[in-house]
C-alpha cells in the first residue's frame, strides 16, 4: 500500500513522547526549547542562519488528518497510547506556541540559540525533527554560500547545483545561496517561488544535437539575442569553441562558458581570442566542480573570469555536509525551573537565552550569550519574536530584505573571521554573560544534588 | 512576491534549450538520453539503484500551469522564446516518452546506464534536472545504506537521520535505507507513505522533563508495554541509567539505548548489569554518529550490541555526498545516428545501451555494457521498460518487492566487492561488448571527420 505524500515529517519518538506526556497529564506544561549548534562545523568560522521561513510555514500548517490518525493507530510502538482522547486531541491540534529566532541572514556562532520555541510540552516536542531538518540544511547551505560569495570578490556567482541534490532541497539551496549573496540560480522553481533571478542558456546536449558546434551556436542565436547569450564552448575543443562563438556572433556576445580543463589557461586563451575579435564586453563564465578555494585560487592567479557557477560543492556542502544543530529543553515555565543536560561533551546552557552582539563603528566586536532581558553596552539582541499563540506576530521579510540583512551582517564581521583558509586565527569572541554563568553554576549544583537525593 | 510551491524543478537552460528546439522546428525529433555514473563515487565499490519511483511519478504529473506560463513569460533569459505557439505547446505538454531503467534495488556500476529516456528532444531535455536530482540522491543513500547493512552482519539497523537532512530528502532517505535492508526508520511520513516499520521511543528531553531519570522511565512504562520499550540511558550517567532502567522494569524490558561515550565498554557494562538482573532478552541499541566502519569495529571487538541506529552519516552520505550521475544524449533516432561526446575525461558511449549481467551459480560474475538486443551466454539484461507513450507499461513494484530484489542482488555480489574497507582488491569486472566497441570506433572516426570537414 502506498499513500499520497503529506507533511508528517517527524521522528516517531516525538509522537511516542508527546503521547506519553498526554497520558501523564503534563502535555500542556509550558516549556522552552532552544535550537543551537554545539561546535561550528568543520571548515566554518561563522554560520549564516537560514530556514526560518520554512519552519514558520510548517508550524502554521501542522495538522493531523483522519488518514494520519488511522495510520498512527496502526503503528505498533504508538498504538498503546492512541486512545480516543488522544485522537481527539490530535484531530484538534494546532501549533499554539511562541517562536523567537534570529532573522534569516543573521551571522551566528556555536552555542548561540538560533530559534526558541515556547509552548506546551506536547507541541514543543513534536516539532523538533522538522525544525532541525530545515534549519540544519538551509543554514549549512547559506553558510557555505557566503564563503563562495566572499571568495568571488564582488564577481557574480550563479547557483547551478539542482541536479546534485534532492528536488526540494535543490529549491531551498537556491534560496539559501541567493540570500547569502549569489547573483542568480538555474533553479526555475526557486525563481518561480521567490522571483530569484534565473540564469542559464544551453548545455553540451544542445551542441551535440546539431551537426556542428558552429551550427549549434547559430541555431541558439537565431532564437535568443546574442548580447544576453552565454555559449558553452567546451563540448569539443574549448578554444576552437571560442572561435566558433566569435564567428557565430561577430558583433557581440554575452559570454562564453568554460566547464572543463585548466580554467585559468583556458580563461586567458579565451580572453585573448575575444579581445582580438573586439568582443571586449563578452564575459567569461567558469563552471565545473568549483568551490570557494578554487575560485580564490583562480582570482589570485589573475584568471580573467567574470562570473562563477557553483553546483555540487554547494548543493551537497561537500566539505561540511552536516551542520549538527540540536534542540534542547532549557526551561520549565510551570515550575519556573531552568533545565540542563550534563552528558559528557553534550552539556547545555540552562534557561531562556538571548544573544547580544556588541557593535562599534559598524563592526561586530563580540557576542554575549546571556539570559533574556539583560542590558549590555553597545549591544543589540539578535533573537526577536515571530509567532505568539501560534500566529505570526511579525511580517516575514522578503527574500530581498533577508539578502540585504545578510550582506550587512557579513560586512560587519572582522576580516579574519571571513577568511576561507584554514590558517589559525583567533575565532570570533563569544562569551556567556555573568548572569548566565551564575545561573549555570546554581543549576548544575542543584541538579547534581537532586539526582543524588532522588536516585 | 512569493508563490505557492509547485513541482517546476528544472534548470533554466533545459527550458531555454527546449524552447530553442521548438523554434528551430526540431523539438519533436526522437532521441534517447541515458543516465549513468562516470566513475564510482569515492569509497564505493558498487551502487544500489534507487529513485525510479520518484522519477516516474514526476514524469506522469509534469504540467505547466497558467501561473507557470505567466512566470516564464517574465523571465528575461527565456522571454524572447515565449511565443504564443510555445505557450500553447507548454499548456498542452505531457510527457509522452519511453522509459527503460534498472528496477530499483539493482546493484550497478560505473558507465552502466541506469535509466534511458526515449522521446521528443523537447521532453527528453526538459526532464534531465529532475532525473539527476532524484537518482543522484536516492541512489547515493541506498548505496551507503547497503554498506551499513553489510557491516551489521545480520543485526538490525534503524534509520534515524531525519533531522540531519532536508524534510523531503529525509523521507526519501528512509525509503532508500529500507529498500537496501534497514529494518526500520524513525521517519513517520516515510512509514505513512510506504508502511515502512517505524522505530523510536524516547529522547533525552523525556528524561529531562521529569525530576529524575527513574521517574522518567517509570512514567514512560506507565503508558507503553515494557517488553516493547527501549529506554535511553545516557542522559546523566550511562551505567546508572541502566540500573534505573532495570529498577523501572524488573520483569523485563525491550532494550536500552546508548547514545554517547565509549559504546564498546558501555555495551559490555550494560550487558553485564542486564544479565545479572536476569534481563537476558533485553537488547542493547547503540546510536551516536555511527557508520559502517564504526559498526564493523564494534562487532569486530565483540561489543554485545544487538541493534544499531544510524543517522547523520547516512542522511548526509558524509563520506561520499555526491554520486555525480550525468545524463547524455546517446542516439538521434530520426537520423538513426548514435551520438557521443569527446571532451577530455568526459567521453560518452554512443548508441542505445543495455547492461548484461553474467550470473553463474547464483553469483554475479561480470557485467557487459552492450547495445540493446545483444545475446550473451548466462547473462540477463538489467534494463526493462517502465513507460511507453508516457504511460506506465509495468506495475511499480512494492517497496517490499524492491527490498527483496536488493537483498538478492547484494547476496549475488562477489564478497570482495561487498567489503567496506579501502584495501585494494580487484573491482567488479565491467566491460563493453564487441558490438559496442566496434560502434564506438566507427562513431568516433565519423565524428572527428565531420567536425574537421564542417568547421
Amino acid at each position: 500500500m502506498k499513500r499520497a505524500p503529506t507533511d508528517l515529517l517527524t521522528d516517531l519518538y516525538q509522537l511516542t513522547m508527546a503521547a506519553g506526556y498526554f497520558h501523564r497529564g503534563v502535555h500542556e506544561k509550558r516549556v522552552s526549547f532552544e535550537l543551537f549548534v554545539r561546535r561550528l562545523p568543520p571548515y566554518r568560522r561563522y554560520m549564516v542562519f537560514a530556514g526560518l521561513e520554512t519552519v514558520l510555514e510548517h508550524l502554521r500548517a501542522l495538522r493531523f488528518t483522519e488518514a494520519h490518525l488511522d495510520y498512527l493507530r496502526s503503528v505498533p510502538a504508538l498504538r498503546p497510547a492512541m486512545s480516543f482522547e488522544l485522537c481527539e486531541y490530535l484531530r484538534d491540534f494546532r501549533f499554539s506556541g511562541e517562536v523567537w529566532a534570529m532573522p534569516e541572514g543573521t551571522v551566528a556562532f556555536a552555542q548561540e540559540p538560533l530559534i526558541r520555541i515556547t509552548g506546551t510540552l506536547f507541541e514543543a516536542q513534536l516539532v523538533e525533527t522538522y525544525l532541525l531538518s530545515a534549519i540544519n540544511t538551509e543554514t549549512a547551505a547559506a553558510s557555505k554560500a557566503a564563503r563562495v560569495v566572499g571568495a568571488a570578490q564582488g564577481r557574480q556567482v550563479m547557483e547551478f547545483g539542482s541536479r546534485r541534490t534532492s528536488p526540494e532541497e535543490a529549491v531551498m539551496t537556491a534560496r539559501a545561496a541567493y540570500l547569502a549573496g549569489f547573483t542568480a540560480t538555474s533553479n526555475v522553481e526557486a525563481g518561480y517561488r521567490w522571483d530569484i533571478p534565473l540564469a542559464g542558456t544551453a548545455a553540451h546536449s544542445w551542441t551535440m544535437a546539431h551537426a556542428t558546434e558552429r551550427e549549434a551556436f547559430e541555431a541558439y542565436l537565431a532564437v535568443y539575442p546574442k548580447e544576453r547569450t552565454t555559449l558553452l564552448v567546451d563540448t569539443y575543443d574549448t578554444l576552437d569553441g571560442v572561435r566558433n562563438a566569435i564567428r557565430a556572433a561577430p558583433g557581440g556576445l554575452g559570454g562564453v562558458r568554460l566547464d572543463s580543463g585548466d580554467l585559468d589557461a583556458l580563461a586567458r586563451g579565451s580572453r585573448a581570442l575575444l579581445d582580438e575579435a573586439g568582443l571586449k564586453d563578452t564575459r567569461i563564465v567558469a563552471t565545473g566542480d568549483l568551490n570557494e578555494h578554487k575560485i580564490a585560487a583562480l582570482l589570485g592567479a589573475g584568471a580573467p573570469v567574470d562570473v562563477f557557477g557553483v553546483g555540487t560543492e554547494l548543493a551537497r556542502c561537500v566539505d561540511s555536509p552536516n551542520l549538527g544543530a540540536v534542540y534542547k529543553m532549557v526551561h520549565d515555565h510551570d515550575a519556573d525551573r531552568p533545565v540542563l543536560k550534563l552528558s559528557e561533551g553534550k552539556a547545555t546552557l540552562p534557561g531562556v537565552h538571548q544573544v547580544y552582539r556588541v557593535i562599534r563603528d559598524d563592526r561586530a566586536r563580540r557576542d554575549i550569550i546571556g539570559t533574556q532581558g539583560e542590558f549590555h553596552v553597545d549591544a543589540e539582541p539578535l533573537l526577536v519574536p515571530w509567532m505568539k499563540d501560534g500566529a505570526l506576530c511579525r511580517p516575514l521579510p522578503s527574500l530581498a530584505a533577508i539578502r540585504k540583512t545578510c550582506r550587512h551582517q557579513l560586512a560587519a564581521l572582522p576580516e579574519d573571521v571571513r577568511r576561507i583558509d584554514d590558517t589559525a586565527t583567533a575565532p570570533y569572541p563569544v562569551a556567556t554573560s555573568d548572569v548566565l554563568n551564575d545561573l549555570l553554576v546554581e543549576v548544575q549544583r542543584r541538579s547534581r544534588e537532586e539526582q543524588g537525593e532522588l536516585q
